[in-house]
């Protein structure tokens, strides 16, 4: 049946009303796919939904989209979290089980942007001027990263004293992160027929002191800013071997060094080279950790209205990002990261809840 | 142009002259091309050869052929060789440059075939009765090799009291052969995301003493019948590692034991398992060394005959399956192993004769 009166279903930009509860606007959020690459969409209805608000300013880069206030506070916060999801593994459209909302990006992390999507609408005056960021392709390589893009096009859109990345955390504060590299430590020899051991020099039995090394590393934890962090030195690869009758002339270890916030990537290398000293190290790659930062005025207080204890991040996310423009940053957010990129992806109701809860807490008080 | 007269080429068995020298011979046999699963028509060539001989018995299996002496000397010694090549390398017909002859099969081993046949046509009395063993398949995998099913069908027909391979050697007399043994040892630990290893438990790591162990072994030199054999135990591959944010929870290392005729393999077994005492060891494959047994009054004959100080032979080679059936056995051949398997194999015509010479002196003393 023709339908000459209904709007063109594919250019139509999607209506997001801002005045239901969190977890409905998550799942409305859920059910416009935004697999990294394709969030033209989502990322038109944020910024639609984010025009109709008189007390925001926006700007929009790509499939960026920054709204701020502008009220002559004197610290300013960003509020960040990403568009995109991972590939929809046959749980779309969304649904609800009791507490539970199930779904692809349900906690990684529409129910983030869902949070940062409530406060913008209903908290106009805040205590603090606040930054909100909303940004493409955060599941994908680094150089493809929308705030990458915004902090390099743009950095004077970030500009803030403190940022809260809603990534899933189950609601708690999760300080900083660790900063992560790898290297590849080789070792070599020479090739013979292994009835002729003699002849050659076996490569693999040289990278003996690189595993003793490694297996009497004692790992730091440092503690920064009343968190407790927790390094590691591991070998993640070995590798060696020509045949099973020849000498091996080359062992290739790649080693992952994991690092408090207090090192900076040079720092990091310097002590890799140390640990393996005699040994011929190349850097692969290398990501800075972000400190936490919970000496800062806004840091303290939003720990404070927050109401929870802060706990040292370990894996590297996005919050390096801020740490590198020089703005403290912590993980906030509803998710629950044990379900992130599972196919029984799915989020709290209830912790939607109070997560806009807290952070309404900490931007009114 | 019709030729009714001619012979059906492809039936037709090829001729071999054996009171042409060694060297014309040789040319002869490695223009017959014979790859590995392709002997029968130089295994019948040879078979034809030997039938015209009065003074020899013959025998034939699949593609091996066995002609014997049968004067009731005191010892019997056997003079075996393999009829079959690796894959030809756009290196036939043979040709002759100077002293070379090069072509696929010069030096491993018709050099050395044809040396038993001019043996056999020439000595038709010798000191010792001979077994002459004519063999397929050694060049591919061991349960294709032509020696050993001789020596699982007809171990009566190898029946003697010493044995000649006529392997390359470069004219040298090599004893016996050192055994193999190849084994698997694994580390297991427990996965984990690298950010947090200490949930995790580095199989890598745990191989830190397998290497270690290896890398301070100190290889034994036994000497047996005069002759100083080297062992060897070697890494030849180590692999583990599931990602590279991943803590591995399975390394495995590969290790040789190259070991000398004075243990078994249930002893070289036992001396491995020792040496990685508390980890886990499977032995996937092994094969017993060959005494060279130069105390038997023939070897020793065969020593002096030859006017050569014999050396200890690292590779495993086919004298093993002879020592299997508890005959002493040596290499003895014209061919350069070092260009065995090249395209550019070649034998010296020189070391043909003087191998022959040898070998005539031995068994006419």
């Amino acid at each position: 049946m023709s339908r000459p009166d209904a709007p063109a279903a594919e250019s139509a930009v999607p209506e997001l009303d801002l005045s239901t509860t969190g977890g409905q606007l998550t799942a409305r959020l859920v059910d416009i796919p935004s697999v990294s690459g394709s969030e033209q969409v989502i990322a038109d209805a944020v910024e639609v939904a984010l025009r109709k608000l008189p007390h925001l300013t926006v700007e929009r880069d790509g499939n960026a989209v920054i709204a701020r206030t502008n009220l002559g506070r004197a610290e300013r916060v960003v509020l960040a979290g990403h568009l995109d999801t991972v590939p929809i593994a046959d749980n779309l459209p969304s649904h609800v089980e009791g507490d539970l909302l199930y779904g692809c990006g349900t906690s990684d992390m529409k129910s983030g942007v869902a949070v940062q999507l409530r406060i913008a609408a209903t908290v106009p005056e805040p205590n603090r001027d606040i930054t909100f960021v909303f940004y493409d392709c955060e599941e994908v390589e680094a150089r493809r990263n929308g705030l990458g893009r915004l902090a390099k096009h743009h950095p004077d859109w970030l500009a803030a004293d403190f940022a809260v990345l809603l990534e899933g955390t189950n609601a708690q504060v999760e300080g900083g992160c660790q900063g992560t590299l790898r290297a590849e430590i080789r070792t070599t020899g020479q090739r013979a027929h292994s009835a002729r051991a003699w002849l050659g020099d076996n490569a693999i039995h040289k990278a003996a002191p690189i595993l003793e090394r490694l297996a009497a590393y004692e790992a730091e934890r440092p503690v920064i800013d009343g968190l407790e962090y927790h390094e590691g030195l591991n070998a993640v690869r070995i590798e060696g071997g020509v045949a099973n009758n020849v000498i091996p002339d080359e062992c290739l270890v790649v080693v992952n060094f994991r690092y408090a916030p207090n090192r900076s990537p040079e720092q990091a290398e310097a002590h890799v080279r140390e640990v393996f000293d005699g040994f011929d190290v190349v850097v692969t790659d290398f990501a800075a950790g972000a400190l936490p930062g919970l000496s800062q005025p806004a840091a303290a207080a939003f720990v404070e209205a927050t109401s929870t204890t802060p706990t040292a991040k370990f894996g590297w996310t996005d919050v390096a990002r801020f740490s590198a423009l020089g703005i403290p940053a912590v993980n906030f957010g509803p998710g629950d990261p044990n379900y992130a990129h599972k196919r029984d992806e799915h989020c709290s109701l209830s912790a939607i809840e109070e997560t806009e809860k807290r952070l309404r807490a900490w931007l009114q008080s």
